[in-house]
């Protein structure tokens, strides 16, 4: 039965289908959030006594139960269940009769929806941002171990001044834990308990919004009841815009890594186990796992632009186009996780075949650096610039000793992976104690 | 068992997870053209004595037996399968032996893909094409019943000039007959046999591309086998740009509908049995269906976005990033379809409060008419213009007579909606004609 | 003097500053095709008689003589003037006192607009088409000349199976020629007249829009109203649809080139005076022009976006948003002509290396090839397959008999350019008749 | 002369147009930058004597007389010029002779690129900020004297539960300091000094980054020099993401005043001196303005799209498609000035119609309250909802009263519009002391 089945005219069967679209499937993902959402709600009307103590511990008990069929795979939604909202509703009514029916009191489906999208959103940030973590990490030890390993640097995809691959894997890390502040922005703006808003207008009820806030570990109230709706979508794509700047860092390297493994430049090898073969041409080892993930950033920004364009334009106030924002929001925090955890076993295993990285830097890479030799004896730049270019570079250079003398912060010589490494020390700190919160607060909820 | 497999280190198998992804799945939608697609391949390969006549006829009856499972859902993908093309070549070397392995001479998977991609979109296209065409005449009929009925014309969503419900909804017959222009261009450019390029590099055998191109019904060989592989996501995203076009006249549709049903205009009204209601306010009878339609458009945006993005930038050749055009471009396909079947259902049931759209119409909308009377008078139209807007316009006007009256080519009374008519049937012969030749070109395959 | 000024409270001046925006200075491009649709609709109102044939003629000159002025560049767009309609009417006035208001009976700024536009897109498509002409047959005289140069063939940018140069070039020349047909289903799209529809409901005389479409040279007329205004952005956006996929194609070639020019590859070269330094490092010759032809399909993802969505969601009728879509249009056009023009050129200078693209040929590269052979003699291709892929891929291969052997349709051997020839031909015989027509329609309204 | 000019082959003139495209008028905006970043890497010079005390003075004192130049729009940059960078050296050498080529030791024209940028956008994004936090300032003051006004409060586009003025417009001064936290962690984002990373590989000489970063107010050093190059187009996409939420919020506000202004609904009337009228129609009163803010955020969306597919599968190391994101990023930043300073206009001047928006409450609109009384009374909520539900709604309503009665936080009865308020304060405390910092580090490099 609908929540809000009047008993009149039946939805036409097709209309229902394509309003329920997947939503049902999606909403297997939110049995748990929207348990907890519920437990808390229903607490908060025991204190303002609409529910009696042992009304609550009925509910709160069935609740439970529900989280535990969940986990087990044993509460299934299905299309003509609606959404998880309604389903959830139906099974404690059966359950408890009318007394299933009192938990909606002072809530609507759009403000529950966003209380669960929001747990969701925040269970799977703080995963996403571990497996970030992770990520830097096997880099960071791919750079230190590669640390001077001299390799040509390019500009323009032409050799332009020696590098290291230290450098190289480096400025992934240094990227990423940029990507960690926006993620960490992204997470705090979805830390907001919307509950309590209904429907985007508040209740005639005076239902204590702080004390929901503080039992599902919200960091803070969202205010304006309208503003709660308002932010459907706005939320969502402020997640996705900042996955999606991970997504091009790991698309970056995924290009550097096809092209500097292949036969032409050949610095780094990927393991056999890693690749794929072809069915027609023999000889064939490619990096199939890499072109997928430099074609993921695609991916996510056409879920990004999904999200932006639904809400785009629109009025203030709920409207269902805003049920589409849920699909790539998912989806986009599903692709997330995938890459980073795949190209963090990628990391682990990559090869650099340091001689040929070494020996691929040509004469020409040591020009800049010797035009800079003869300014440094009083020559203007700009004249030893135009007397190397005219000297067909016939001058020796040492790769290794070239990186080892660039010593100022953040050059080949002196690339301060340490800081990187205390970085990700100190994310890993606050993630710790997130997710603790985020443990303690669904401990205390489901405490029988 | 892999095609490219050369039994040594095996795929680890969270790489093969993620490289598959969900192309398994993706790829039951092409069995049927898969099998076609062997079936015209094999055939070729007898005809220039690769395989023998019995070869081919036992190739021919195990393949149609996979297209008959897979009718009944008895051929089913599965993880392990990795894509179509294995799970049917390693189908038929367990039915037929080293026979089974022969059928993957002088092709390629890529190619391949390339074929049943085409076969599918052809045939999608094909229904949607339908789909449009029914659409099209469900609202040339409301046009019909409702050609003179006055309502108020907008411009800045102000009500600016007398109009009718005819010259509204005629507007999208126009603009949806429009998009078939673009449906049957797309159509063109995907109606082209890439079987025979191989990887993008051709074959060593002197194979016969023009009796494939025949066999399977294609118009038109696409020559270049190199130029087959860039096609690769180019036609997928001109499929799409074109539906795009037709989601975004469905928008607009859907969005003037949620205003002119709304209590406020009232011009319109949804039947009840497409409406829904809301689980906390008993007098809701939303149009959620219409909201959806109007945010699929951003769904089909997101699509086609992923598509150009992954090929964008892309060297020449087969890379693994194309496989992630396939879910976005059968996403955008069934979405269309779904869409044009739904809409046409709700334009068949609108019903127009003729009364009220009438009623609706303010002097104002009169105003310019007024002017121009001035201006037929001698007065030139900007001094018209200025007497009117200070006329405070108190004069009579009737809208029915004031809709009749304007009866150039086009305006609310001569909307030649007869030229839809026409146009709806010339599309609907060439559609029978296209199909007709699909049908035939099956037909001849799978004759036993 | 505004066109819609009543004479009452001014417009302030900083919110006049933000809806003109760049208006003015775009509607420069303009100022031609609103003195032709000017003349056209003068010509109609003579036709049913609101002007006398004096009135025409006066009318007549008077434009044409702005036409004159423009050419000079004397007929300057200020701020100040609004747009292009305002301030030829005002220029009109000035001349000829009352007449010069008279033109504007029967009709809007909405339809002149639209009228302005689609003709200033219909001759840039015109050039375009015929640059997109030149760089193909540059790119098939390079194919040409090169047609059977043995190089690397790649997939998953790994070497993969011989190809040649005039496969490699040619396969943009294919995929230039269906943009091509792209290309002339958005002209045609274009190709409507728009005039005579006014605000979009039409006006209270009998107007002849026939009479419009045939002086302006449109191939039909676009008949609903209404419909008219709803293809604002619809037009743009088919437009930019098509060119995007011509920048995707050059884009494409460009990462090719710049891949291929490159030392590690070596294939082709290009000229000293179409590359660039670095001020710092003196040995660098570095491929920009190249590198901004890559990037340049994404500025014009970005203009589509921004017309599709300006657009997306908008009820019927014209809002003023609709003023956004100018700018992406025209700097769309632009971008064009502009990266077709300098491809000419580039694609004109490119040398190849032929020894070098041929040498880089590996003996990989030949394991199809080899395994074919062995399949050829009996042996299962599956086989086959296995045995070359533990050979170690110990054999001789000459890569020139090699490009030569295969010899189906579009493979290496057997490129067919003469089609791509004869289609260059045909295009260009149709270029031509657009191009006259327009010429023809456009000496028809100028002369006085 | 260009700074890379070797005395070869000079670069082809129509190449040289296309490579420098509109980057010359775009550098007009860096003068200032340029010469500001130049004296600090000057003064860096001197300390690791490179430069003696009184070359430095001479240099600072000419790059001084070039920023007053360029205040009084003496300094134009012209085509032949292709940039900022090399006009500037242009001129100190033409002033400096050989000195002037000494200033460009140890840095690249990427890294100094990229240095104006950030110090461009951080004064930019102050700019942006400062405008955003009047826009919410005004709207706060519009909400607060329409506190507890009733209106309708929708759901979609349906009259739903009863709203006020102040929970409307408070709505969006929540969601504008939401998206303020988000510029706020662009502008942290973009606080990074990447001078001294020259072109990606560091330089030979002991350099003084942390120097540069204190002398220019940078708040960190960007350490990893090959990160600085991949930083470009990221930062800049990161500071549109953020720009684009604020659009999303303009162009819903702006949504909401076009409905809510139209005479369908009348609750709040725009200025006559911001609305435009027709040149066709006298009657008209049209809210362009407001169309336009609404169709910026596509414009928004298109600039972010640019920029992020000009980096979008870019391998590392600077490459000339990253010229492509100057324009985008300049457009975006100037769009959102724009934006926020005539929203604030018209904020200033709404009127607000309280009798006509508090008699549009309809009866059904308190159904959800009436249904929460008998809930209230005992009855589970879901019968209470059919009970009304099928009781026609005959009830009595006061809209002020129910507004007033629903006191829970955040509700039409208790907007804690003050906390608004307080958050404002604290923003332009921030805010103060940013520009403060910027000032001051100003003052110091250009202190002769």
């Amino acid at each position: 039965m609908k929540l809000w089945d009047k008993g009149h005219v039946p939805l036409d069967e097709r209309i229902e289908r394509f309003t329920v679209g997947s939503d049902f499937a999606l909403d297997q993902n939110l049995v748990l959030y929207d348990c907890l959402a519920s437990i808390a709600h229903a607490k908060m009307l025991q204190k303002i006594h609409v529910l009696k103590p042992a009304e609550f511990k009925m509910l709160q008990k069935e609740l439970v139960a529900v989280i535990n069929l969940d986990k087990k795979g044993l509460f299934k939604m299905q299309q003509q269940d609606e959404d998880v909202h309604t389903k959830i509703e139906n099974h404690l009514t059966k359950k408890l009769g009318d007394l299933g029916k009192k938990i909606h009191t002072a809530r609507s489906r759009n403000d529950q929806v966003l209380a669960d999208l929001r747990l969701y959103s925040k269970r799977e940030l703080q995963l996403i941002i571990a497996s970030l973590l992770e990520l830097s990490s096997a880099l960071l030890h791919l750079a230190k171990r590669n640390e001077f390993v001299p390799m040509p640097g390019y500009t323009h995809t032409r050799q332009a001044m020696p590098s290291s691959i230290g450098l190289w894997v480096g400025s992934f890390v240094e990227s990423l834990l940029d990507d960690l502040r926006l993620l960490w922005g992204a997470y705090d703006l979805n830390n907001q308990n919307p509950l309590g808003s209904a429907a985007g207008y508040g209740v005639a009820l005076p239902i204590d919004r702080q004390l929901t806030t503080k039992l599902l570990g919200f960091k803070k109230l969202q205010n304006n009841t309208l503003y709660v709706q308002s932010g459907r979508g706005k939320i969502e794509s402020v997640i996705l815009s900042a996955l999606l700047q991970v997504n091009i860092d790991l698309g970056r390297l995924a290009s550097d890594l096809i092209l500097f493994s292949s036969p032409e430049f050949n610095f780094v090898r990927l393991p056999e186990e890693f690749c794929t073969g072809s069915s027609m041409m023999p000889h064939k080892q490619n990096p199939d796992v890499l072109e997928l993930m430099r074609g993921k950033s695609a991916m996510m920004q056409g879920y990004l632009i999904q999200i932006i364009n639904v809400i785009n334009g629109m009025y203030s106030g709920y409207h269902r186009d805003l049920q589409l924002t849920k699909e790539p929001l998912m989806q986009g925090l599903a692709l997330e996780k995938d890459c980073l955890d795949i190209f963090a076993l990628v990391a682990a295993k990559i090869k650099v075949n340091r001689a040929a990285a070494s020996k691929a830097c040509r004469l020409e890479l040591f020009a800049t650096d010797k035009a800079l030799e003869l300014a440094e004896k009083g020559l203007p730049f700009r004249d030893a610039y135009r007397v190397i270019a005219e000297s067909k570079f016939d001058f020796v250079a040492d790769p290794v000793e070239n990186v080892k003398r660039k010593t100022h912060l953040g050059a080949p010589g002196n690339q301060c992976l340490g800081m990187a490494e205390k970085q990700i020390l100190e994310h890993r700190q606050k993630l710790r104690e997130e997710r603790k919160n985020f443990e303690r607060a669904i401990a205390g909820l489901t405490r029988l």
